[in-house]
């Protein structure tokens, strides 16, 4: 049998070029390997329309090391950050900011009501000791969509500054730093990026980062004195993932192939079609008001069905070639399908195929309203 | 051309065996890949027979990641960590423990002597404040082998905990936890192991661990809330690097198939001894004392030659298909040549041929008493 597809929020399918891109090795010492990185960041800069305003700074490790480098270097020590929680990966940040011993505030909305620019721009008019405003792009743990540009210029017209991560939106939904402002944008290699795990990255804007030496809390996790390292070197300060960024480099230039941005973003709007109405012949629900739901992940309702465990389910599709995602609500039993990585509808489509055979296995018959 | 190969300290060759192993996506939720997780963590422990003793925590990022990790989790807000410092990573430690914010002390030799077990001794005698003593086994900016054995006696009798940075030594220079008191060992995937970088791990004593919730100034570097949540799920707290994982499963396949540390550190042994006396026949000097010379990396003097420049030499010998590594002593001009990964004596023979032809182009003759 084949290896099973991920319909996963990554780390994900990823094209078989991309894979071959990690038979090399590369020393990270070395000019070829130098431009290979500068490269990337000038790809990465130029999908945000940043290359004016912002410098891109790479760093080893998962999205969430990225997502703490951004606070701990951005937020002073006196600062306070106020973030938006609608979901798992908002109040992780909310969490790590306390770790670090940052001042921190929380702004709650339902998991499945999008942050409310009113609500925020009410908040920050009796709350000045809020410097910086983090916001999640697209709340990975449901799927949902945060108004970013509404909630941009609330921020931008309140005078502070705005850490937005866009973890698993960056690279398909659109981000114009032209008409965006924002202090830095928190993504990794491993979502619609469709590169391996391994690496994040920020794009910072460059005026807060020249201000931002020795904030941080953390030497690993310091993006100025990473930032300034690869300024003065051309090199990583530290061990970079040298294969990850090989593979990054082949996802790039597969990305610009496919057409950047606005082709990657049709792609994955046309999986999530597929996904949504097949989910619905299935007489299966999604969490999400279609208003607020990305192109990116779907949150699925579990089925109402005696004995359903996400595990029976996980493994039926599992046996069928599927990589399901389990759901991160801790009220409401859901699971999760991706509708990103090198996958198109024809996947999706099968997916649901055994989707509905192992549901079927299990009893499931779809009511008839929803059959219908 | 075939790609060079680089006598490095990592990132270094690798077999291609361990790439192809990247060729493969794996779900990060999937029982298949904790499963890989589990089993490399078992093999880690079991190389330095600590299974009862201690636990193997794996950390996405840098070798130096692992080390602010290790620091950050076991040394107390309110304990003291004396570094034995005679070279940059000695340094760098002291440094990112500084950054933290907790009370470092340095203990500084020369950087071609080895750390004194007896002026440890010393000196902890006279500073009960230091509640952990840090230590580089392999100073990887040299090739410096401290006596490892001789200053964790030192710590243990004066009931300290001992932080050993075994990051360019772990695998081929032996470590067993049955006679070696250790509170954590540091080391990556990408030195002797032979495996790909992108992640650590450190090996830590269980009750020091237990003891630790809490001391972390970092959430992404927590080593506790790490191994607590894979402890609890079998999964990684946060998005692993699922390729370099699955490489390092095949690289610990070929460490076991190869015979394991003994088997590892004899064929170094036989790289660094063709390297040495190959060194001598060129007439070129190294840097260290024979005595305390690890067979994991070699700094040779620059040779006293007009117009030589590292950039020069690195460049001829890249030419010809070896990858060198530039010298990390701020007050002597040197070069550094690894003896590490997926290569023997008749690629050190090689590459010392290519650099003989390298420097002839470049105007070398061996001082005549060398090369007799």
């Amino acid at each position: 049998m084949r290896e099973p597809l991920l319909l996963t929020p990554g780390p994900l399918t990823t094209s078989l070029a991309t894979k071959s891109a990690m038979l090399r090795d590369w020393g990270s010492w070395d000019s070829a390997f130098n431009e290979l990185t500068a490269g990337i960041c000038r790809d990465l800069l130029r999908i945000a329309n940043a290359e004016a305003s912002h410098v891109c700074v790479p760093l080893q490790g998962s999205g969430t090391f990225a997502v703490e480098a951004a606070v701990g270097t951005l937020v002073p020590r006196d600062g306070c950050l106020l973030v938006l929680v609608n979901g798992a990966y908002g109040r992780r940040m909310a969490q790590l900011t306390e770790v670090m011993g940052r001042a921190v505030q929380v702004l709650e909305f339902a998991d499945d009501q999008p942050a409310c620019p009113k609500a925020l721009a009410a908040y920050l008019s009796v709350h000045p000791e809020v410097t910086h405003v983090g916001v999640i792009h697209c709340e990975t743990s449901t799927g949902l969509l945060n108004p970013l540009q509404a909630l941009a210029e609330v921020v931008a017209a309140e005078g502070r500054g705005l850490l937005v991560d866009s973890m698993s939106a960056f690279g398909a939904l659109p981000v114009d730093a032209r008409r965006l402002p924002f202090t830095a944008l928190i993504a990794s290699a491993n979502k619609c990026l469709e590169g391996v795990p391994g690496m994040g990255f920020v794009l910072v804007e460059r005026q807060a980062l020249s201000a931002a030496q020795g904030n941080s809390h953390s030497l690993a996790l310091d993006l100025y004195d990473q930032h300034a390292y690869m300024a003065r070197t051309g090199q990583w300060r530290y061990t970079p993932p040298t294969h990850v960024l090989a593979a990054l480099r082949s996802a790039l230039d597969s990305y610009h192939a496919e057409g950047g941005q606005a082709a990657r973003l049709a792609r994955y709007r046309d999986n999530a079609e597929a996904l949504l109405a097949g989910l619905r012949e299935l007489g299966l629900e999604t969490y999400l008001p279609p208003a607020c739901q990305a192109p990116i992940i779907v949150t699925v309702h579990a089925p109402r069905l005696a004995g359903y465990g996400f595990g029976r389910l996980y493994q039926a599709a599992r046996e069928r070639g599927f990589i399901l995602y389990p759901g991160k609500l801790t009220a409401l039993e859901t699971f999760r399908v991706g509708c990103i990585g090198a996958i198109n509808r024809a996947d999706i489509q099968q997916a649901l195929a055994a989707l509905g055979s192992a549901l079927a296995d299990m009893g499931w018959q779809a009511p008839k309203e929803c059959a219908a």
